[in-house]
């Protein structure tokens, strides 16, 4: 069986370069090469096999996770990997671990908020993980507002230390990866509070465990909040709960870099602009849109290589059934999202020189890209997150029955994932805050203030509130001017539209708050137009390799039209195309389907995922599901024995109608 | 703490009378005092606990579900429960097993295809579970299209036996419930050959274990398929992989209601007509959309209270913050499930009035109104489960970070019930025979046959393919009337545009899949407007109590007026609706969600679920949501100790950089 190749005949159809299309994917030969390397050799190592991660119980599960974290940190050293070829190392890991907030959110927070000597003292700590630390900001009462945290740090100048204490039920800490079980540190947000002031929410340093035996240090009640969705999926993870009874630590752990306590307890706020702090959340949002891409595209390379493999009505005279791909409801439900994993993906590289370019204006002292780059990363994290989970579900259902295994991988996916709807910002208050953007720009429209970056097109308002899709046939939106136009004049209307009815309020926060469903939409609207225009801009460029950028093209148009078809209503509404013009989109839509179909598989191929990385045994690379699956199955632990556990105690007794004497 | 409730000002502002509503929700008041007296019943014993259900390893999950069956069983004897009653006790158990399938699929099977003998012999035996069943038709190969099974029953007129043989790994069973460690007999579907001519699929009674020691047979392998999604959810569920080498069984044992063989090997139609077999199609399946309106209640229930609980942002002056409920883009994501639960609820009731129909006319020969009656419960199915799949998603999402935590209760709901989505046919595969049946009454408009029941509409074509909406102002969207109309145009015009589409193509079929997409758009069109037409159907009854049937009309406004603005794009592009009456009916939805919200919290406790029922810390009904979350957390396995399982391995190494002589 080895060496066989299900899917050959599939790959022999791509009408383009597959090498060349995993380095675009990658992103660049470097980047290529780096996440080959890496994946491979996590791959070929046993210590990271996920054998039986669904199976195991919380605490084994956990502890094995432990183990690889120590393992791969043995193995960073040992190959003297470099800090890029680390974190590859824990991505294809692929096990959420105490690691991801040890140096996604605590070290980033103490070089974000920390200042030069804090920094000095505590990151050499951290990077030797002589210290492990976690970033402790939600509480059982506060996630998304963040200012009414409870948590209280008192500053007591007599000895110089902040008094930590949780004064109430709901301030206990409350979801922090890695705080349950291992981190010996945290950054503790609480309130800054000295000589009887309220300053609000700052960070802290605190320690929680001791470095000897590991024990919460006095006044310091820790644990873990239990079970969450799926098998294995985040169950890996001690988010964790925190209370403080009082718990004193010198005044220099107060993260100082904006504002500082003196020793004798006077509020300073320093000379370094609060806004830096938005650099951090511009970088952290950033890498959550690349990894929406990574999942999503995780997903949808299962479900393809799957719907070419499964085979459903269709035999003709005893011959083979057709592959449930070649429906045109499978290409419907399938094709959409592998268009979005490249669509996300190239979002997402786009963000990433965004955060360069926000930094190094920082730096420059300009702020004036700051809301518009804060407004683009709020919204984009929230549709492709959003997006996301919504697809890795669809890929699931588009295996049918087998999808709803653990085997095929995609619960876990799902379980794993969803998560990045809420955290780093809900994905609805996120959308909020990108209308109360796109209002203030429709509202400084007339005061000669130029709408800049990714809002720069609502700088051509009047033409686009009257313009009308100039579509006559379906191949007309094949053109990138034609689609870009439809998706700005879409944009621009519905935010006008909700200008118009808020100024109809008397009380603009009134009307703001009785609108916001209609202002969610139109906030929606502009992150697809982002999406979409940066997907245009990609295929502006040089882009080598045979065929490589007819086939974006075809996912380009897919996405969009897609898009336009789902909502329709929008574009109907706004009177910006016909219906005609609609169901031209709609032709066009099916025709570019049937262009994919033929590259489907080697376009998942492109994204390069090893079978351990998928860890899906619908989504292997050979195809070889059925006798896979079958193999399986009797790993199970009631395959151990032919017989039930319980069988004597519980099922024989009712074969033998003998309940009334059973003990149960 | 205990008598707290945190809920009862909410409970104080309900404008109608809930217990009377409570009577409505049940369907009568027997069923109310019936399911009232069940699940209190249940909620009481703590032989029904459900306590660490999400923690137990799947072994001890699995047999601590054979304990709940066999005691369920052995508390329906000495409590002397009537049939209704035992069935609802299984469902207040809350828990996917066995049982299930053996009074769900077994029994149901023997009666529908069993002649009058086999039910003597069988019924009894399996009524008194001194047999236990299952229903074996899904092979790992095989699962959407039935035709193509390939296990064999292949008649042996020497010893008057058939003899069931997989002949292939695909041919495998698999999927059936019940079937890995407990049925000892299953109602197997296999190909019947006799006298080397291959009859198609029937079903078969075979005998798979031991009834002494619980052995498989010779020649029956037989276990567990693995691991599903969630962590208790339908892992306590034996799904199975069966296959057999050449299995003998008598020929008796064939069903044979329909279709015989005699002992000379010849195959025999009965004159009972096939058809028969469609009733029990259509009772699975309105007992699936009854099943969908209770877990998308229950899900709602959750984050209803929840909601009204939670607290974030808006507090002024040091006062309290808005609950969450009073966001707009809160209600316009719950409100609509909420509405969904009712309409649903109603559905289902009418499917089951359809089934005595069905079941009357098929007794007297009538069989003209199965294809609707099939096509109408097809359709009914996929979207209800659908939209509840993707509802409880929401719901739990609603409730932010904490509903990622098992103890919300959502990530079980919604992992048991996805698969909803799938069995009893793929959803999508539904949608399409809906569509086929809409394409064939189109053809047949011209030639005089009437179209009937939940396709009548389409007998006023002519007026459909014309009429305009005429409401003026938001209010007019109030009028049942204009919102039927609505609905019934979009659909009618639906359907026409994909069949004169359809009319393009020389090839029928051809056309068929290359408009799969738009065709089930049409389906889904048809099917919503069954569901909205029976919820107004149900309002023009007389409802008793005060302000239950305002209430209910508020509900049935936001579930229609939610679809519209959904669906805008069909409701404009056919040319229905303009832009401006799309407006007035968002500003509608917007205004009754002003009118349920008083009322929202009254409206979740008329489903009358116990928190047994429910199991979700924050769908409690006393609201004491924090406290509760606290002492759960400290429940989980990690929490057993202060300091981790691995820490000296693998923790503490690396705190003391001793990774180099760390065995790992
Ligand atoms: C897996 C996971 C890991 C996490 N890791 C960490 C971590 O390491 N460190 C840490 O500090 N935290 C962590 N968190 C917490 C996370 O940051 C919060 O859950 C998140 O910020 C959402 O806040 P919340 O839970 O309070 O949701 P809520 O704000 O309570 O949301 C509940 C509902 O209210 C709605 N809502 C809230 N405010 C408004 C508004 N103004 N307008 C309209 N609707 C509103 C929301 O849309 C949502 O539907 C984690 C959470 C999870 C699930
Ligand atoms: C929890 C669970 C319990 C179950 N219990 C039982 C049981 O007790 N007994 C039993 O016999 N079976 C059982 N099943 C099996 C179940 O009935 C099948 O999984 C179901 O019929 C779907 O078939 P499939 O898995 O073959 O999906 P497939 O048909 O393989 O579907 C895969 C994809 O192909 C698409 N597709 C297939 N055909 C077409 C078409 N003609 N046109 C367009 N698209 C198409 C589908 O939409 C789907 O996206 C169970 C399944 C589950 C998940």
């Amino acid at each position: 069986m080895e060496g066989v190749d299900y899917l050959a005949d599939e790959r022999k159809k791509a009408g383009f370069d597959v090498d060349e299309m995993k380095i675009v994917w990658a992103g660049s030969r470097h980047d290529f090469e780096l996440t080959d390397r890496i994946s491979k050799l996590v791959a070929n190592d046993p210590g990271f096999s996920k054998e039986g991660r669904t199976m195991l119980p919380r605490k084994e599960l956990f502890k094995n996770t432990l183990r690889k974290a120590a393992y791969a940190w043995k193995r960073i050293i040992e190959l003297r990997l470099s800090q890029e070829e680390a974190t590859m190392l824990r991505r294809y890991i692929d096990e959420p671990a105490f690691t991801d907030l040890h140096w996604g959110m605590f070290i980033p927070a103490l070089k974000g908020q920390g200042t030069d000597k804090q920094q000095e003292k505590w990151l050499p700590l951290a990077y030797k993980m002589q210290i492990i630390g976690c970033y402790a900001q939600t509480e059982l009462g506060h996630g998304s507002n963040v200012q009414g945290l409870e948590t209280t740090a008192t500053f007591d100048p007599q000895t110089d230390e902040f008094v930590i204490h949780s004064p109430t039920l709901t301030s206990s800490k409350w979801w922090p990866g890695g705080l349950g079980k291992v981190s010996t540190h945290a950054v503790v947000y609480a309130r800054l509070i000295t000589d009887g002031k309220d300053y609000g929410v700052n960070g802290f340093i605190v320690q929680l465990r001791s470095l000897e035996d590991h024990k919460p240090l006095p006044g310091v009640t820790v644990g873990d909040i239990g079970m969450k969705f799926g098998n294995g999926a985040y169950n890996s993870m001690d988010n964790g709960v925190l209370s403080f009874d009082h718990v004193r630590i010198p005044r220099d752990q107060m993260l100082m870099r904006v504002s500082q306590v003196t020793k004798e307890g006077k509020y300073v706020q320093s000379d370094i602009p609060r806004q830096l702090l938005y650099g951090t959340m511009v970088y952290v949002r950033q890498s959550i849109v690349s990894d929406a891409s990574l999942a999503m595209s995780r997903a949808v390379c299962i479900a393809t290589r799957y719907s070419a493999v499964r085979r459903q009505f269709g035999s003709q005279n005893g011959g083979q059934e057709t592959q449930v791909i070649d429906y045109k409801t499978q290409q419907n439900r399938l094709f959409p999202l592998l268009a979005s994993a490249y669509a996300f993906r190239f979002v997402g590289e786009w963000l990433k020189w965004l955060y360069t370019d926000v930094t190094q204006r920082l730096a420059a002292n300009d702020f004036s890209t700051l809301p518009e780059a804060h407004a683009c990363t709020a919204g984009l994290k929230s549709l492709t997150t959003s997006a996301t989970a919504d697809g890795i579900e669809e890929c699931r259902k588009l295996c049918g029955g087998h999808g709803y295994l653990c085997s095929s991988g995609l619960p876990e996916l799902f379980a794993v994932y969803v998560p990045a709807c809420t955290y780093e910002g809900d994905n609805v208050v996120l959308q909020l805050q990108v209308a109360r953007f796109l209002m203030k720009t429709i509202s400084q429209l007339g005061t000669g203030k130029k709408p800049v970056g990714t809002i720069s097109y609502m700088g051509r308002i009047e033409h686009l509130m009257q313009c009308r899709s100039d579509v006559k046939q379906a191949e007309d939106w094949l053109k990138p001017s034609a689609v870009l136009e439809a998706f700005e004049a879409r944009s621009a209307r519905m935010s006008v539209a909700c200008a118009k009815n808020l100024s109809k309020f008397e009380n603009q926060e009134e009307g703001f708050a009785e609108l916001a469903a209609d202002l969610v939409e139109a906030a929606v609207a502009h992150c697809q137009l982002i999406v979409v225009s940066k997907y245009i801009e990609k295929l502006q460029q040089n882009i080598p390799g045979k065929g490589v950028k007819q086939q974006l093209e075809v996912l380009c148009g897919i996405y969009s039209l897609f898009l336009l078809h789902k909502h329709q209503g929008d574009f109907l509404g706004t009177g910006y195309i016909t219906s005609k013009q609609g169901s031209l989109a709609n032709d066009q839509l099916r025709a570019l389907y049937s262009q994919l179909r033929p590259n489907a598989i080697s376009l998942v191929d492109a994204f390069n995922y090893t079978d351990h990385y998928l860890d899906s045994i619908l989504g292997r690379y050979d195809g070889n599901v059925y006798p896979k699956l079958y193999e399986a199955a009797w790993k199970d632990p009631l395959n151990k024995s032919d017989i039930a556990d319980g069988f004597h105690e519980y099922i024989r007794p009712l074969l033998k109608q003998q309940l009334r004497t059973a003990k149960l």
